[in-house]
């Protein structure tokens, strides 16, 4: 039981420590994730058995992004190299610099992701059927499709495997606009996805602006895509309320068709890292529903808690055990030291 | 005027830096600190003379954390050190682990203290008459007996000493369930420790838990600790409110017999450093005990607001100098720059 | 369009990393700094040619000072060297070592800047007329004239030729009593250099105790100082409310005569680095009349928001961008992710 | 081809930046290392399957461990956590402090790894039987059985599996005597673990002072060794001359019964970080003896060359590549930059 | 009298500290570099007016890396910033990932640079003409024409301008075979660029691989290269001898036509840094041709000395002094401490 | 026995980490140091009772370096803290920053000592008379004389006070002309401090240029010098050779008046950290004369042998141990690991 399968690209992060400014530091803090990897370091530390699937290029910074994410318990034998004949690497790490916003200055991202080499993937480069089989469930989100078509095309077949063999898909539909380069729309691209997926992770708008399908409220809107895409059996969305980039509340909901449970709202302060606090989210309901798929109310709990722990962790993946997010889901939120 | 003698573990604290967890970092802070050695520093940085009595390993990290001690004004003339008849140092220094929390993620410390050089410590080791005469105060905790047969019977015989010299006592008779390995009962070993003191720091539980001594109230079963243990002049607590790893609320009160004194409650947002802060505000109460001990409500205020100071100060000691508690004291928690 | 003069000294600032005290650390952190030059660096950071004016003693370290201004923007080539006829730098490098507090622990700051090659600055060091022709903004503090007569005379001179060449001057009448060792006092010296000020940073209790201006109400006091000296057309302040070291409360206000504009409070929490946010102000409001001189209301608030973002700032300068005090201006304090 | 398995304590060890001596630092550095997993780290990152068998505490700092040598490539699966029944870890981890010494200082190591949850080792904690099957070698050294009974019962039971299943075995018999306490000495215990050796690394005089065996010369002794355990194929040694801790010289030989090959000496200087210097010559010997076993020349200077590159890297583990090591058998040391 | 430009791509280098290997660190230092803009720092150090000419992408990390060029001395005013008319930053900062070597291990590059803002200069987005008038020296490299068609034609315009308006040219004719990759061969590039040249930096087996031009010894192919470029007053080279990646040994030639002169060999022990050094030398020279024109023994002995102190300096760019290089020159290398 | 009073200036010294320029760095390393103070701590080191006599501001860094000396095992009783009238610190904390060269880059100290604390202390500063009484040695040196009138005068009635108790007095004439900046020449104030010497440390030239004292040997020189001061028993002297910064030899020499003794040359390399070394020397050839003073031989050994070992240790004071400096008294200079 617990066997996860996640697939997408994994980038190097580089901050300033502290709150430094880019044009202050002379050190860079490294992290690696991505929002896919993000979900299957999460479920690796919470006890399950996670792999993740992505393509580096075959250098020794590669080769350190995956042993980052064996180091914390994500299985990284699928992991694809990309090297040229000559021996040399083929296409490059995707990289990120993340610095880091107090109060009312807000964190900002600069993006170097281009032409990467799990950009560069092609679907005969994944053979999913032995990668899936015996899996207990397949995660994705919409930056994949959004990077390139093989990409894309990739993870559309790593879909089509997952369903064939009877294997859960989640799908996490965020759009990023300043991604989608390559000549896609999203609404070309994402529908397709989406059809074989058990559970979807978006908001009314989201469900408006990619598949057309509209709804006053979210129980709604999840029904009009249950509706359009049969398959799906939960959508599920977090709400977040920032006040200050040092302090935010977040709650979240899924809706079964017939109910929606909702999270109670944690008040987050300070924020130490917001990277990954959604893809904690994601980790934490899949916990939940591979542990104890009869409690949808736990489950949702259980991934808002998470989530809010996340807040505290210096980097992208969440390192939160179950002990811990099990007290902040009995609502004890006191910080108290433990010995 | 003003010399004080302590008596404890001193163990080395290693931390990840600012909010890493154990697995992520690859450099750990040092700091040194023991419940009671934390109190002779924050005297010594009051301005009292305070040395410390304990036992380290005769090896490089012996020998520094004893400079750490003495570099704060602690003097170290007391201390002992263990070494086998080869040259080599016997006993180990005890260490604790400590992972610093925010928010709702609590702070955690990983123990490795069991046989130190001060576990092993032998009565004989220690000559209390020389240390104890002319002293103006001798303070312990119940760390010390909880640790091992030798500690407990070290620490009984300063007791006795200082009782004899007419040497006023505290006892923090602070209980760890995980400590007391050692085959003996906390319920055998603390009356004795208790039975010459001049003031217990300790909460109405924990005098029913160790001494069977009971009351409804604080001040109730003050006076009926008093009874039992009839050396005793005052009983003082502190009581925390954990809003969370990063928010904290602290007040502190002693009760002499006749009146119970409380000191305004401190909102300690953010917390830098939890670790000590009790210590502070024993060390805090003991100054005004000595150097204004007819005002006993500056003397709880004067604790509670160095126990409030100690929470924004890296490390397990007080680095508070007179005027900033005094400062706060009179109610200033503006912390406007100073230049 | 856009070119200001500052003139004034810079130090070196060194401070123990994180909430460490001084006597914790073992490396200190580096930055430069200076009320006037913050200004500069300010104005260049946000796209205006800004140049400092001052003096530093011919080594390396005077060097790396100017090499601070100049990477961020600032036209150095006013820096005046000083140096002996051996070759062998002249005078020494001013210094403040900063403690940085936490809560109800107020930050220190060590000042270490007697002597300095700014100090011993002389008339002729500095050619005025070339530097301030075309400029169109001249600033200055009251901590120039505080640390020597020279210093004083030389700022004086650089106001009278600003005046002639028809640059507007605004003056920081800032009066810390510490300084002025040099035998002459405030009030014997700062009417005459607030002679030709366009525009006054300062309190109504400031117009009293240096110039014996006096007015109930800071519209009032600016009225008479206005009186006093007819060339001012606009006094300006901030207001902070100092909760705790952490958490302040900022804003700020302009009289032109007729009008009190006032900003929008802002409430900054947590605080990252409070030194030079008033100097931030100072910048933004310059930024607001001489880009939208029209705007009263809209260059207080960008005053006060630019201010407001220096607290989340490490160093004493101001790094933050027109376009998130444009962001703040608007209300929009949430401090959301920017990718 | 080429799963080796490896079995011993992995400790936490912590080291002062730079050369600073213990007294002065106020950060330690951590690595994890032991010498068997040493080997495997090695081993891993030359590209074969390597897994290395332990036990650890089961809290925060076990698991970090676990993961250091997962994120080299390591796999392991076969690692035991130690428990009590409350949930709480049992055992400590093994630590050692060293202090990096350079020129005429020598680098010192304080260990403090007794009672660690390895030595609390029992023999039914390994289940030997799985492990084995299908393995290519085995390797274990001497420390190992001088750190309890269970650990060099445990040991015993793997290399008398490893024999059954015919997996070959090497044992690195170092002897440290001021391990070895509790209660026998290697005499009684070393004798039944190289029983079933298939190589040996050890000097002439540890043949001697550990089995009695006598030889003029290394190829007397060793020929020696193997008439006392006949299932020795290859005794092997390095030899170093140290000029001084920043300067040493390296060669390595090895004998297979009837021709000595030696390596040729490797200056090395500077001397980054001496530990593990020793295993990586076993970890490259054996790479050498799975992956071109015919050609014992090669394969001694493989090891020789592995070891003299892992002086230049900081840590206990091996980080070079194949590539960097047949670099320097083929003679070239140039460090020629690689673009 | 000194005002030179030099243009190429500049980027931002990341290192692991120390002799850490990519896959342990978990922290990256920063410098920026580029081989013209090195000659630049490395001239404005000197004490000569440098401006480099490049372009970046309008984001933090461009602006930071053009900070870099500034606090050195550099003058900024002819960089471009690449903007799309979104307002986002176009095209990304190159990058390079050093890791250290020591010893026998030698220090390796992954370069990430391609597609970078300077890669897809267009010949428009430089005015040379008002950049060029009044120079006194203009310098390139052959990694220049490597990166794109783009920067290929724009550095031909700058080198035509330059022999128009009478500025002497140096071009080090590097060539790197993993570089060009956008279809065009250096023997087609080159010869071109070549064609104004005053000075050029190469070996004679450079000589004949981009131009054909033979010739037994350096001074005999010096001699060809002259006839075939007539413009060429000069060719220069360096000669290393790579000892380990901490031992170095280096020298210089320069030929006018008809003298070699050569600089003595410098030892270089131990290596701090060895990128850049080559530049170090072109700044040297340039130096040393623009102040004391007729002296070139002393001018190649600048150069070489100057290389040879860069050795020890952190960074891709020399902040050696004139006194210092002179120091060394003078065959003073004991490196007394100065005070 | 055993008990040495050293008397002298104490500066914060602040260097760049590793061996980065002062333009590159943005954190600076802490040490204190002060060429008296470190013959004190060395000796405290050494396992004799050394305090220390100097003067600090008493502010929050005079006490952190009272800390560090008392860290290291000095007795800081007769310290005294400049304070005004206001309780404000009066006077200075000396510094000095330091950049740490390599290979023939030389290091390079700023100094910034003016106007410290310490030059400002006058002769009722400091009661001699306690603080000698039952010394064993009194140290001091020519850097002293050299800060202010007040520095000498307080010296000279120190060395006087010695004189009358029978405390032997060591003189280091170290003379720095940048220094005497007070009016005096050191011709006029050395002789006087010379008269009541038991030791001196200086060079034959040193003895000629302030004494007019000469002679054509080192031995002839120190006779001379013993006429015209006859209380002087010893004259030593070190003797350094500058390979370059990172590679030194040194030997040392001591003449009693009839015989030269010299220990053996010291090839030191790599040099981690020069300053204090001569001082080291001091401390370990005071050591030997009080602790073996029959053995000339072995006492100037062990002083050339402690300051061998200094130069492989960050900042200004010898942490060496008798036994690591009798290891390489005894010639062993193979900085073997230590367990």
């Amino acid at each position: 039981m617990g066997k996860i399968i996640t697939f997408g690209e994994v980038m190097l992060r580089l901050s300033p420590p502290g709150f430094d400014r880019f044009s202050q530091s002379n050190v860079l803090t490294m992290h690696f994730g991505g929002t896919e990897a993000n979900v299957a370091v999460s479920l690796a530390q919470l006890g399950l058995d996670a792999a993740h699937v992505t393509r580096f290029p075959d250098h020794a910074l590669g080769r350190t992004a995956a042993g980052y994410l064996r180091r914390y318990g994500v299985d990284t034998q699928y992991i694809r190299y990309g090297s040229l004949p000559t021996g040399q690497a083929e296409g490059r790490l995707g990289l990120y610099f993340l610095e880091t916003g107090a109060g009312s200055r807000a964190s900002q991202i600069i993006y170097d992701r281009a032409d990467s080499a799990f950009a560069r993937i092609q679907t005969n480069d994944i053979d999913w059927e032995p990668i899936l089989t015996g899996a207990d469930w397949f995660h994705w989100t919409g930056i994949t499709p959004a990077l390139s078509q093989g990409a894309a095309d990739c993870l559309l077949a790593g879909i089509q495997t997952a369903n064939r063999l009877g294997v859960p898909v989640s799908g996490d539909i965020v759009y990023r606009s300043n991604l989608w380069q390559y000549g896609r729309r999203p609404q070309e691209i994402m529908p397709a996805l989406t059809e074989g997926c058990t559970l979807v992770l978006g908001s009314k708008s989201l469900f408006s602006e990619l598949y057309g399908v509209v709804g006053s409220t979210f129980q709604e809107a999840g029904r009009a895509l249950m509706r359009r895409f049969p398959t799906i059996r939960y959508v599920t969305d977090t709400k977040r309320t920032s006040v200050s980039a040092s302090h935010n509340q977040l709650s979240a909901k899924i809706f079964n068709g017939s109910t929606v449970y909702r999270s109670r709202m944690h008040d987050i302060q300070p924020i130490v890292d917001r990277i990954g606090t959604g893809d904690a989210y994601v980790a934490g309901l899949i916990y939940g529903l591979l542990t104890f798929p009869a409690d949808l109310q736990r489950a949702v709990e259980f991934g808002a808690a998470a989530s809010a722990l996340k807040h505290t962790i210096p980097g992208d993946v969440n390192l939160a055990t179950v002990t811990e997010i099990e007290t902040l889901v009995r609502g004890d939120s006191s910080g108290k030291l433990r010995r």
